[in-house]
């Protein structure tokens, strides 16, 4: 894809999410210039009907398909629209982030001395012309991730840095919560919320510059 | 260490090293609050009569002590002098910066569609008491790295960015070049530079409060 950037800066590309970490990877890594719309979608899915990667990938289409639709209401129909979503699993269980600092005291523990697996599923809906239907694509990419034991006044001093509670598992693996993983297996990006040599690969720009095109007209071409 | 990190602040830490990624990882991501103080080591040793891991060690340790020996002519001893060196290792050969473009463009090329070895030697030189010579510790920490296949146009477009030219082995994984990496196995940080979490544990926090105590005082206690 890097040699298609150019193709891929000039579409009208929107990011689902307003996790600092994703629009970091698109915009400041990858320079995609991607716009941020995040999703209003509930992300009330019922976990135990789906796999831990059912249950990303379905988010993240979720997601990119409630900001697709309500842009295109608002007749800003986009080339693409990026949705993701980031969970822990550990021992099938599913983390995601903790709704207290006792719920991230208690995910930390659940983690140390052990693997666990980090699941991203990205969703991209790519526009298509004239009020047909978009067309959809979805992966969702896994990370095993090796914590080191983490004594109990280790994991109440990272708690109390705050760095925890808006992080899925409780940790984030580019911040403090880094001195913890002993070695990963798998993309690195995946573990901080976005797979980008995944994306790179499967982001189709002749479709992109297909929708882009589409996006861009008001009427069909005579 | 992250329980002890006010400790580690309140001493006169030094990274001998100017990379912009140590000193983030250092300064940003952990807020060690070190000086950066870039050695003046020649870093001519001969890579022939090293193994990788013996040849990063050593270039660590003499960017280190070069430093050290500096401060204390100055009269201002350090705690800690934090010595750092990494190499990319394809087929048992050392892959250092790119001299030129030409150079990295055939480092990018012998990286292609398979795995290589990212190591870092890290040499922590602790300060003594009275004129005594430093105590020092001193390891390195290996990554293996998959990269994609890369076709001729991708490298050289990527050549053409600048990214490649001040990094080991022609590539910043925390960049652009991270979307051609398709996994690695064991550290991230480690890659980028630092291996974080192995610092963390070798760091002897009670030797720095000493060697911080001595730094600070000019003359023996009675």
């Amino acid at each position: 894809m890097l040699s298609d950037l150019n193709a891929v800066r000039a579409a009208h590309i929107i990011l689902a999410s307003s996790s600092p970490r994703r629009v970091d990877i698109l915009n400041n890594v990858m320079d995609l210039r991607a716009r941020v719309v995040p999703s209003t979608f509930e992300e009330d899915l019922v976990k135990a009907d789906y796999t831990p990667a059912g249950y990303v990938q379905e988010n993240a289409r979720q997601k990119a398909l409630e900001v697709y639709r309500r842009l295109c209401a608002a007749e800003a129909p986009p080339s693409l629209v990026i949705g993701a979503d980031t969970v822990v699993v550990a021992d099938d269980k599913i983390l995601e982030k903790p709704r207290s600092t006792e719920a991230a005291t208690v995910m930390l523990s659940e983690l140390s001395g052990r693997s666990h697996q980090v699941l991203t599923g990205v969703a991209l809906v790519y526009g298509a012309a004239y009020g047909a239907p978009p067309t959809e694509d979805s992966f969702a990419e896994m990370t095993e991730v090796d914590f080191a034991s983490l004594p109990p006044e280790l994991i109440d001093a990272y708690v109390a840095s705050g760095e925890p509670m808006d992080k899925a598992g409780s940790y984030g693996i580019q911040g403090m919560g880094g001195s913890f993983v002993t070695g990963i297996r798998g993309c690195y990006q995946n573990v901080v919320g976005f797979p980008l040599h995944r994306f790179c690969t499967r982001l189709d720009v002749d479709r992109l510059r297909r929708s882009g095109r589409a996006g861009s007209m008001e009427s069909p071409p005579v």
